[in-house]
Formats: C-alpha cells, structure tokens, sequence
C-alpha cells in the first residue's frame, strides 16, 4: 500500500472515565483502543503512520516506543486543528491518499478501510467520508447526500427534523488526498466560540473549490462505535467478546455457555475444542483440536497442544502438549514446558520447569527452576527447594524416577533416572540412578499419650 | 404405551459444526440431542424405538450400545428414505400408532407426545403433525389448515407470500398410523434433482387416499428448534439452562446470578437451597434442603445432604452428609463419602475414601484409599502415602485420631483410635489406640548462621 | 428529620418462595429486602419507625434484634389492617407525618421519599401517594389524577379498558399526616369477602371528608418493584446488580465484563481499579484505586489499600495493604492483616494473623495465629502447627526471617530475627535471632533399590 499513509487521532483526554490514562489507550479485550486502531491500518497493509497526541501524550509515547512517528497537540482545539499538526509529515506525502482516523474508535476494520479505498479511487474523489448505516443515530453526524457525492455532514445540534432522520452517520474516519487535505487545512478556520477547527470543514473547503467529496457505508456498523465512560467501555468490550465467540463458534469450537468467556482478538482455538464458562484467554494464547478448557481458566501466551484437558488453571507464558490433564487449581508460571501425556492434579505450581513426557504430578506440589524426565512419579507434598536466601538453583530429575511424599529437593540437587526418594525425607545431595535415598528417624511410640488426651477432652467438655 | 412405537431420525452429519460427531451426539446441557429425544419417548411411555443412522453411524451405535435396534441409511436421500429403512421393522408394528422424530430437535416433551396422541386417536386421524405456532416462522414448513384437518406442509421456498404470513409450522415429528405410514412409503417418489424422498410427501399420498391427516399444536414452541450450526447449538444450551434454572427456581431454590450457573436436566435440588454463580451440576447430581452451593463449583454425579455448604469444590462420583462444611479449592474424586458433620477446608484432595462424622480436614491435605474414623483431626499437609510406585494400599484412621501437620502415613498403615501422631512423622508402622508416634531428630541450633546471610544480603544489595 | 417517622409493613409470606421465611426477609444482594427498606428510611433521616410483623415473626424480630419496635398482624387481614396494628404507636406522633412503606419493595430511595415529602409538605396534602410511571402497568393500581390531586387508586380488576392504559401505578408507599391516617382507619371496614381491609380505601374515607390526596411521581420506576416468588426475587437481584455496577463505572471503576460480578450496595470500590469477571464482594468491603480483582474473588468485609492485586481469592474480615499481591488460589479467613508489599503465591490459607511489610508467602503454606515481621520469606509447604488438640496457641517470626521448606513452627513458638530454619525440620523450641535451626538425620543411599523397581514394573507391564 505504497500509495497510502495514516493520521491517527489519539489526543482524547476521556474525562468521564475519571482516569489520567489518555482515551485512547483504554482497553477493549485487554488491548488499548489505538492498537486496534494501528492493527487495522497494519492489517491493510498501511503501515506509513502518524499519531496525534494530546492529553498525557507521554503514556502513548511510551507505548508506541518509537514505532511510529507522534506529533503533539497541545492544546485541544478541534480535529482540524490535530490533523494539522501532522502537516509537516504530510507535506512529504501529498501524493498519497491518508487515511485519518480515530484513535479510540477500536472496531474500524481492514475491509471497510480496503473498500472505501478502491472507492475513492475508483471514483478519483478528493475525499471519502467512512460512514455507516445505523439504527439510532442519535448524536451523530448525519450524512447528507446528493446524485454525485455528498453536499454536508451535519452536527446532531444543526439538524433539522427531517435531517435528523438521516440513518447514514460519520464515522469519524476518512480518506484524503494528501494534497488535498493541507490545502483545505490551510484554509480552515475556528468554527465557534471555544476557537476549534473541525475536520468536517475542510469538506465544505473542498467542495467550494470544486472537488469532490464521496461517503462509503461500511457494512460493518461498529465501525463508528467509540466510548465516552466506562459504561461505554464496557459495551464495546461485550460487542467485542461476543464477535469473536462467534468467530471461533463458525470455526468449530464448542462453547457451551458463553458466560465469562472472553477471548483476546489474537487467540486461536483449534475445531472441536469445548470451551466451558469463566475461560480468559488472553495475549497470543494457541489452542490445539479435542481439547476441553475450563472452567474457570486464566491462560495468557499459553500454547495448548490437542486432546489436552485444562480444567481451573491459570497460565503465563507456558506451554503444553498434546494428551495433557491439568487440573482442577494449577498455577504455571513463565517458563513452563509440559510434554505429551502429563498428568497433573490439584493444587500444584510449575514455574520456569520442564516436565518430560507421561510424568505425574499429582497433588500439592511446587516444582520450581527443574528439569523433569519422563515417567517420572511425584507423591503428594513435594517441594523443590529453589532458594536459600541468596540464590536459585536448578533441580534435575531423571526419567522414571519415584519422588516420595513430602520429598524436599533441595537444588543444586540431581536425582538419578529410575531412583526413590523415601516419604518426608529432605534431599540435600545427589542421588545416584537406580537408587534409593532415604532420610528417616527412629519411630518412637508414646502409650498412653491420646487416651491421657482423650480423656483431657471429655473432662473438659464434661465440666462445660 | 404397548400400541405405539418410535422411530428417531438420527442420520444427520451437521456439516457446519466442523466435527465428525454425527448432529444427534451434539450436545444440550452436556446430553446428546439424541438422548433428550429418547427421554422423551421414554417418559411418554415409549420404549418400543428404533433408530435409523447413517453419517458416522459407528459412533450412535456404540452410544445405543444395543439398547435400542438401530437401522443404517447408507445414503443420504431425504427424511421420507430414512423412514424407508426402518420399513422391516414397521412391518412388524401393522397396528400400532407410530411416533416419528428428529433425533436433533431435543426439545420435544412428554406432554406434546401424550396430547398429539390423545388427538391423533380420539380423531382417529392417519397421521397427526406436531406443529407450533412461532413468531418468527421463517424457513420452517408453514401448516396450510382445513376444516376437517390439515391439506400441506409447503416449504419456506414453495410459500405463497400469503402463506408466508403463516405461524404454524412443522416440528417434523408425525404420529402415524404405522399401517398407514408403510403403504404411502410404497408409493413415495423422489421429489426433486438430489432424488431425495420427503416423508411429507406421504401426506399427500394418504390425504389422495382418503386418509385424514391432522396438526397438534405443542403449547411448547421449542419443540421445532434444532440446531444446524454451533451458534443454534449455543442457543439451545441457553434455552435449555433457563429453562432448567426457572423450573429450580419454582420448586424454591434460590438463585442469586444466574451467571454461569449450568445445571442438568437430571439434577435435583431440594428447596431453600442457595446457588450462586458458576455452579455447574451434571450427571444425577442430587443436592438436599437449605444447601449453600458455589461460587465456582463442578458437582457430577454427586449427592450432597441437607444443610451443607460446598463453596469452590470440584467433585465427581462423590457422596456427601448433613451439616458439611466443604471448600473453598478442593476436589472430591470418585469414591468419596464424606459424613454428617464433617469439616474440610481449603486445598485438600480426598478420592476412594470415608471420612467419619465430625472429622476436620483443615487445610493442605491428601487423603486417598483411606477409611477415617468420626472425630479425627487433621493437621495441615497431612498425605496418604497410598502407592509405593508398584501398587496402592488402604490407611485406616480410628476414632478421635489426631494427625499432626505434615505427617506422611505409608500405606498399608493403621492409625488407632484416639492415637496422636507427632507433626513432621513419616509413619509407616501401624499406631496403637491410645499411643503417641514421633519420628523426630534432634534439633541443632547453628547461632549466627542467619546474621551472617543477613549481613550477606546487605552487602550485596549495598554493592547494587 | 423530627417530624417524621415511618411504618413498614413487613407480614408477608411469600408462599411461592416455598419457604418459611418472611417474605421481607428474602435477601437482594445478599441484604434481606426489609433491610434495604429500613435503610432508605435511614437515609432519608427517619430513625423513628414501626415495623409491623405476621409470618413468622420470630424471623423479624430476632433480625431487628430491638432496633426499632415491632407489632404484630396476628391475622392476615390486608394492608390496612396491618397499619391498624401500630395504631397506638402512632397516636402518640399524631403531629407528625408518616411514611408507611411495603417491606418487601426494597428499592425506595432516599431521593423519593425526601422529594415526596417536600411536595406532601408544600401543598399540604393530608395523603400522598409515591407511584411511578411504568412500560407495562399490568396488575398494578393504577392513578386516576384530578385537577388538584388523585381521586382514586384503581386495582387491575375493577379497572375500565380505558383506566388500564394508564401507565402511573401506585408503589404501596405513601405519606400520611399521621392523625389523619388514624381516623381513617377507625372508619375503614371490610372491603371484599375474604375480610380484607385495604389501606388504600383510607384515601377515599379522607377524600369524602374533604381532604387532599395527592400523588408524587418518582423518578425512580423501580420503586414499584417487589417479588411475589424466586423468579421475581432473582429478577430483583439482577436490577441491583446493575445499578451498583453502573454507580461504579461512573465513579471510574473498570469493569470488563459484569458477568457473574455481584457487588453489594454498601461496598466501596476506588477508581482506576479493574474488576474481572465472577467477583462478589459483600459486606462493607472496601477496595481502593488502582487495584486489580479477580478473576474469581469473594471477598467480604475485605479492606484492600491501592495498586494492589487480588486473583481469585477468598476473603473474609481482613484487611490488605497497598502494592500487595495475592493469588491465585488464596483464602484469608477472619483477622487477618497482610501489611504493605507483600506477596502471596498459590494454596495459601491465611487466619487471624499479621503479615509484615515486603515478606513474601510464595505457596501452599498455612499461617495461622502468627504474628509475621516484615522482609520474612516463607519457603513451600510451611505449617503453623497451632493446635495440639487441646488449645490453639501463637506463632512469632521475626524481620527478615528465612522459613525454610515444609518446616513445621509447633506454636507456641518464636523464630527470632534473621534467622534461618532448614527445610523439612520440625520446629518445637525458639530459635534465637540470627541463627539457623535444622532437624535433619542421616540420609542412607541403598543403591539398586530403584533399578529392580523398575525391573519389577517392566516385568509387569511385559505379563499384561
């Protein structure tokens, strides 16, 4: 798209969120409204983009990290008056057509943006309005449209009563030629009494000046969609969720009550996957086929393999295989690798760790900073004893090998393919392959002890 | 019912769903479409059914597993040839009143079955229609009445925009008489360019005969919804937990969100019961009076008391008493009965065991293979050491027991009544009543060993 | 507000809740519905008011626990009947106005009542009816309006075609000049045959006497609502769900998705904090800015300070500081204290405890009864061993203590600062600042013991 540039508008302060945070960096589906913003112009193939600050523009700064030029806005005076501060970067564009957008307009999609480009080429207008066809069009622009383009948009506040029944809307994004666009904005000027420029004048400039001015309706009626507060906020991110369960409904997956379920834009969830209530899937989290997930799952840049049971877990940064079990109460942390065939019960924590294939971890375990072999058995209990207070240090464990219950592996530790350790001993050095290691006292056995306990007790409850 | 019979079309494939379960083992409330039909004809009274398969007929037949005869329709040509598969077997059923369903429309019921039959003989009609009258009729067969009965099923494409307008429509479930339905099978024709046979064609066959045929009017309007697709299926999982939540909510259950909240249609629960959000009851769950259940809990094929408080527990083939306190993360697996008065707090596994009456298990604690005395206490991180890596064996506790925290109990191993043992023991030897065991060290005392890392510490984060 | 004072009729049964509890004692949001009625009284500075019993009144009278006084409707004999049964209190404030108000409609508001006051007082109205304007009137009594006030109450039943398109019904409060309402209701007689006295008749009585009843509109539609069965009842729940959720997203909370989050009125939530999904916060629970909750979290009479992180904990009567982090998988039972930058991991259960400032509580521990200094790090499996079946005794561990893993503090006992414990050891007597105690024994290699295991395994994994 060699042709085509974008000016995204991102100075929006959001008062009624009641936040510093700037609007458009509020989030839909955990990603801030700009970046659905940048991933439409991205997935369009622009990628040749300015951004508009304003309000904190450190925190967008921050965030595009030098990714894409930004210009700031310092004062608020109208969308006019932002796209003019992207003129110096547009005067090295005025060959191209510019896309300008909203910054917190998350739901303007790489269709709609394709479609009105061939239009506005196709018809060689000077500007194309992206507009939409809505129900209640209540507090929008309406479009007002004549045989060869259109003549106006005008204000919900300027509208007459037969205007207001106009259903077609601005959306706020538009299509420019460059060119164009700093000759209009040049000419532009303060609209009313708070000395804002609006964009939707330079449209009159350029009509008056002969050019032509065209709207495109987007199918998708969202595209105008933007958020005021957080019950705004809110909406979006329900019309958000349920558009990619859908999605992942018509690509097979099974979702048996959607309630709670809310999976992040980029997640992928492979054919006869069931997903049950209460699953988070967020980040860039893969599903593989016939697997089951939830309830109740938290899983973030998780890579599940297929046929894999996920059942009450949260997940960072992890991957698992294929025929896995996990579940119900399971944290793994970062750097978690579970190969094909594991089983792993409740209550169990795996950070930074590789668990070889078909081993067992059953219950109330901490396997933290291990290299775990395959066919290995954990009893119930076991702690790998990672740090002493100044350091961690690694656990090895070979295949086949037999962790007693209540086992302390206290790295820098090895145990030995095919080797036990006894129940509730602490393990303070290597244990050779094929061995046992085993730390255990003398039993003493005190008679008496409870009955003098038991009696204690129901001559304490006789005397209440 | 010994003068009727059933035949379920279950031949579907559900192309859209992306899977390649036939459409019948798609599931309603985690129950195949198929099952619901085949309750239904069950609680009518119906249990003379046979099934006529065809895609991926395996799969139904090891599902029936020959509790029911079923046919295979190798082709796929139209419903009125899938009825012709069943035709031996309706040869033996001259007399009889035969009831033809969608084995993908799961929510025909009882009362529709009963009433259209009722009709069907008090009018001695031919064949009766079970219809219903719908507020969105688009896409079904619209009904077109007579005086006497009914003259067609005209399908959405063959409709008149009058009939159009028309509310009732086919559930595509007949009553026939099974006399009747043969002869006009004899007679039926391919319909249209794909040479499929309409089983409504043969009420054009018996009505040019001088038979009668007739519609009943479900008072259910659910009766005609099947699903084509996983977003229909969505639907009707949502219809179907409403519709379940509703009826619980009339027989005095309390229900405080519904969010999340997915019970079976096999589930009991006794009134003045609480349910809060994210319970999920499947199989025959059985819950008594004055419960509280959830948030967050997972009960299959678990009969819990009355008075009982299970608060984020996971259970599966699990009995419970009167007056237990279970949870919040614990998970009773298969075998488990836990009695009147029992107490278990947070992260404790229980599976194939009894836990007597009044007994505590407070916190961090496996009991597996075990039979536990009434009374007992656990300390916290007490482990049944059930398997030794070659087989596993049963712990019996006694009455009144005290199990110190962390004590590790060997299996095959025998606590005695009113018999402590001492917090950090691996017990592997059986415990007398009434006697104390203690397997412990002596403790060394190294004095400066923590100000020395201490002062490492300081250093360290000094030199940062 | 000392010339006020308020009458709730609270006898209802609520027969089709299938229970035997008082229909006001029926909680929304966890808070019996007659407590919210109180409460709006209270915010509206009435705290002079007379709660008429029936069903069961034991109920209410153990719940107002002598609050306020009670009367009792022995028999059910209408609503007018009911007010008849505080006549004596109210002869003794005949000067004064009073509201009567129904029980069991819990969503009156202090706005409603204070403005309908002011219009009762302004226009010296010996009546005043609260009623809204409502979509659907159905079944409601509805306002029939005059030039100068309201000239009847009509009920749906005697209601003419024409009166049943009214949309403003009667909400069942009102406020009365107290001596006027008593010589109404000397005069007020059976109205129907099954004996009944209806309040609302005392409208007519003092309109044939000349004087003015009038009607105040409330802004509020809901202020008509009630629940006559557990549909109802959940209905309720979902409205006050609502409105709290959208209370706090104007004062800046996020909310991503509402599903199954349940926050009860009198809960505090800061802006700029995130609530996720399945989070239920009860009691006077108090969350402050900036903090992130759930998913998954029941926390009541829960005090959380700023930026700190809650997931998928279980929480009652503690309070947590600033920049904390628990989760996932936690449960804080009652007094507990966690200080400011403290972190908890997984398969922590917290009671009656102070946790000092940065100390660090990774996983699957208990602290109970323990007073925890600060920069303290837990290793995995820690046990407060704090009862020996007798008593329950303290836990002291100084600043910057180590805790090794699966060590077992029998309390009552004091680890002293700095210093250090070693994993698996039982610990029974103080250790002194800055030193380490270990309980260890020999550990014994047998070496072969795992091999001819494993030898066993392969031989009968080859038989099978």
């Amino acid at each position: 798209m060699s042709g085509c540039c974008a000016v995204i508008l991102a100075g929006g302060q959001g008062k009624r969120m009641r936040s510093d945070l700037p609007k458009p960096m509020f989030e839909v589906l955990g990603v801030p409204m700009l970046d659905w913003v940048i991933s439409a112009c991205e997935e369009s193939g622009i990628d040749d983009i300015c951004i508009v600050t304003g309000f904190n523009h450190e925190v967008i700064e921050r965030h595009i990290d030098g990714k894409y030029p930004t210009v700031l806005q310092s004062e608020r005076k109208g969308t006019g008056h932002a796209v003019m501060m992207a003129a110096d970067w547009l005067s090295e564009r005025r060959d191209k057509n510019v896309l300008i957008l909203n910054g917190d307009a998350p739901f303007i999609d790489r269709e709609t943006i394709l479609a009105a480009l061939w239009q506005h080429e196709a018809k060689q207008d000077d500007v194309t309005v992206i507009t939409a066809e809505i129900p209640e069009p209540h507090g929008y622009g309406r479009i007002i449209r004549t045989d060869t383009g259109i003549s106006a948009i005008v204000e919900e506040k300027d509208a007459t009563n037969e205007q207001k029944l106009i259903r077609e809307v601005n959306s706020g994004t538009y299509w420019f030629r460059a060119d164009r666009l700093l000759s209009s904005l040049e000419k532009l000027r303060p609209n009313n009494a708070q000395n804002e420029y609006y964009l939707t004048d330079t449209i009159y400039i350029l009509l008056s000046e002969g050019c032509k001015a065209n709207a495109y309706i987007s199918a998708n009626p969202d595209t105008v969609l933007g958020a005021n507060d957080r019950k705004g906020l809110l909406m979006l991110n329900d019309k958000a969720r349920t558009a990619k369960i859908y999605q992942l409904l018509d690509e097979g997956v099974e979702i048996v009550s959607s309630d709670g379920v809310t999976i992040g834009r980029n997640v992928h969830v492979g054919a006869g996957t069931r997903i049950l209530q209460g699953v988070i899937l967020t980040g860039n989290t893969e599903i593989g086929e016939n697997c089951v997930i939830g309830p109740n799952c938290l899983l973030d840049n998780t890579k599940i393999g297929n046929n894999t049971t996920i059942n009450c877990v949260q997940s960072h940064d992890s991957t698992v295989g294929n025929n896995v079990s996990i579940g119900p109460f399971v944290q793994l942390r970062p750097g978690t690798v579970i190969q094909d065939g594991v089983k792993i019960g409740d209550f169990v924590e795996i950070k930074n760790s590789t668990i070889g294939v078909n081993t067992a971890v059953a219950h109330l375990t901490y396997i933290g900073d291990s290299d775990v072999g395959s066919g290995v058995n954990f009893g119930c209990g076991v702690v790998t004893v990672n740090y002493d207070g100044k350091a961690k240090f690694r656990t090895v464990i070979g295949d086949n090998a037999f962790i007693g219950c209540n086992t302390n592996l206290v790295a820098p530790v090895r145990v030995g393919n095919a080797s036990y350790t006894g129940a509730g001993s602490t393990i303070t050095k290597d244990v050779p392959d094929g061995a046992l290691a085993v730390e255990r006292s003398d039993t003493r056995i005190i008679e008496g002890f409870g009955n003098r306990r038991l009696q204690d007790r129901i001559a304490r409850n006789t005397r209440k």
